[in-house]
C-alpha cells in the first residue's frame, strides 16, 4: 500500500509492506496549498509514479488533501473514533489504475461546547499508540498543538491550542521581535518562561514581560526567543495538565524538546512517541478498509 | 504653559492658561519615529512655533519625546510617584528662546519582580483623577494596555498587558484573520468572547476557537473580530481584575466601549475617565516645576 501524509505545506509519502513496514519514503515537493484546482491526480503521479508503475493498486491519503481546499472533501467524523471508525469513514476518489481513499478529519467540542477540528492529526495519533486498546494524554505540537484523551484506543476528545502560530505572530509582528535574535531552545531563558507562565498576571501580562526584561538588561537579545517560547509552551501546558501527568509525545523537530521539558516541569512525564506515526497509523487504518 | 503629549506615532499639543486650562489644542503630524537625529527642536518650531512667537516660554514635554529614541533620555523614575516627583525629575533640554522641559516616565516592578515602564501614560493618570489624593484602580486601554494602582494620588504599581498589539498581530498575521471582515464593536460576539475568557482551557486554546465557531457556521465573519477581542480584553481584565471594582477608564477611542462592556461583564464598574486628562496632568506637573 502507499500512503500519504498530505498537508497544507507538505507531503510525506510511504510504500508498505503488508505487515505495514516502511518498505520505502519520500518527502513530497508539493503540500495541498501549491496544486492547482483538479490537480490532484497529477501531482500524485509525480510524487509516488513509480510506485504504481510497480504495481501498488492501494493509496491512503490523510491531512488536509481531504479539507474543502484538497482533492474532495472527507466530512469530519466526530469523536469518539479509532481505527475501526477511520477505516469506515474513508472517502474513495476516483483515479485511474489503483484504488484511492481519503482518511476523513474528526471533529469534537471541548467540554464547553466549542467545537474542535483535527486533519491528519488522528492517523498519527493511532499510529502512536504501543497496544491497540491504550489509555492515555497525548500532545502534539505545532502551529496548531493539539492534546489528545485516549481511551481505550480511541480518540474520545481532544483540544488545540494555536501555541506555535502566535509565537510567530508575537516573534515577526509585534515589538517583541525587535530585541530578538537566535532560535528558541532548551535552557536557562526558556526555563524562566515556563516558570514566569505558571505565575499570575496572565500570559497577555507576562509576554510583556519579554521587553521589559530586555530593556534592563535581565534577558540578552539571543535568549529572548527561548523565554517567549517558554511562556507560551508554559501557558500552553498549564492549561492542558490539569494535574501531573504522563503525556506521550507525538511529532519531530525542535518543539519535540522543548514540550518535552515545559512538560517535566510542570511536574508530567514526557515520553516520545514513534517518529514514523503517520505511517504506521495509515498501515493499521489501510488494513481495516473494504479495498473492493 | 505650552504641553505636548508626544508619542512615537502622534503629538497632540495644548496651550494652557496659568490656571490649567486649555486655550487651543492641535494634533501634531510628527511622532517621534519620524523626527530625524537632532531635528526636535525644528519639529517643536513646527508644531507651535506660533505658540512661541505669542510669548509662551515654558514647554512641558510627555511620552516617548522622552526615550533613548526621543530628544533626550529622561531616566524612568521608579513608583511610588506622583505630581511632585515627577515634577522634580522633569529633566531640560537646549532650545532657543524657552525653558523646555521632558517628564520622565515611570518605572516598577509587578509582584513577581518582573520590570515594568511606561512613558506618556503617567500624565494622562495624574491628570484623570478627580482628587489630589485619590485612591483607586485605573486602567488605560492600547496597544500596551496598563492597569495602574493609585493610592493618596500617587502611582503605587502597574502592569502592562500586549492586548491591542497581540489583537493586531493574530488578526493581521495567523490563520484566525482569513474569516474576518469588519472591526472589534460592542454586542453579542465580543460578549461571548468575553464569557469565552471566563472559562477553563486558557487563551491559547480559547483563541482557535474563532476559528472552529467560523468554520461549523456559529460566528459570522463580520463577528469574528469582535469575539477576538472580546477573548483578549476579556482575559485582560479577568487577570487584572482579582475581585470586581471598580475601574477608572483612561483614553479615547474605541477600545473605551469594549474595556467598559468587558469590565461590567466581569462584575466591575467602568467610569469613563477626562480626555483631557494629558493636558491636566501637564498642567499639574507644571504648576509644580521650579522653571527658574
Amino acid at each position: 500500500m502507499i500512503a500519504v501524509d498530505w498537508g497544507t505545506s507538505s507531503a510525506r509519502a510511504y510504500r508498505l509492506a503488508p505487515d505495514g513496514a516502511v518498505l520505502a519514503r519520500r518527502e513530497g515537493a508539493d503540500g495541498i496549498l501549491r496544486v492547482p484546482a483538479g490537480g490532484f491526480p497529477a501531482a500524485l503521479v509525480e510524487m509516488v509514479g513509480d510506485w504504481l508503475a510497480a504495481g501498488e493498486t492501494r493509496v491512503l491519503l490523510s491531512g488536509m488533501v481531504g479539507s474543502r481546499q484538497g482533492w474532495q472533501e472527507a466530512p469530519y467524523l466526530g469523536c469518539p473514533a479509532g481505527l475501526s471508525e477511520l477505516a469506515g469513514a474513508v472517502v474513495p476518489v476516483p483515479f485511474d489504475g489503483a484504488s484511492v481513499r481519503l482518511v476523513p478529519g474528526l471533529s469534537a467540542e471541548d467540554a464547553a461546547g466549542t467545537p474542535e477540528v483535527m486533519r491528519g492529526e488522528e492517523v498519527q495519533i493511532l499510529g502512536a499508540l504501543a497496544h491497540a486498546d491504550e489509555d492515555g494524554l497525548m500532545c502534539l505540537p505545532g502551529s496548531h498543538a493539539k492534546w489528545v484523551r485516549v481511551v481505550r484506543g480511541r480518540i474520545a476528545g481532544f483540544t488545540t491550542s494555536m501555541t506555535g502560530e502566535a509565537f510567530a505572530a508575537l516573534k515577526d509582528h509585534t515589538i517583541l521581535g525587535r530585541m530578538m535574535t537566535g532560535r528558541a531552545e532548551v535552557g536557562p531563558a526558556f526555563e524562566a518562561g515556563v516558570a514566569r507562565a505558571a505565575e499570575a498576571g496572565g500570559l497577555l501580562h507576562h509576554l510583556f514581560g519579554t521587553r521589559t526584561l530586555g530593556l534592563f538588561g535581565r534577558l540578552a537579545p539571543e535568549e529572548s526567543a527561548s523565554y517567549l517560547s517558554g511562556l507560551l509552551i508554559g501557558h500552553d501546558v498549564a492549561a492542558a495538565l490539569a494535574e501531573p501527568a504522563q503525556v506521550l509525545l507525538v511529532g519531530s523537530g525542535p518543539l519535540m524538546a522543548l514540550y518535552g521539558r515545559a512538560i517535566a516541569l510542570a511536574g508530567g512525564e514526557a515520553i516520545a512517541g514513534d517518529p514514523d506515526a503517520a505511517a504506521r497509523g495509515l498501515a493499521l487504518i489501510g488494513e481495516r478498509i473494504q479495498w473492493a
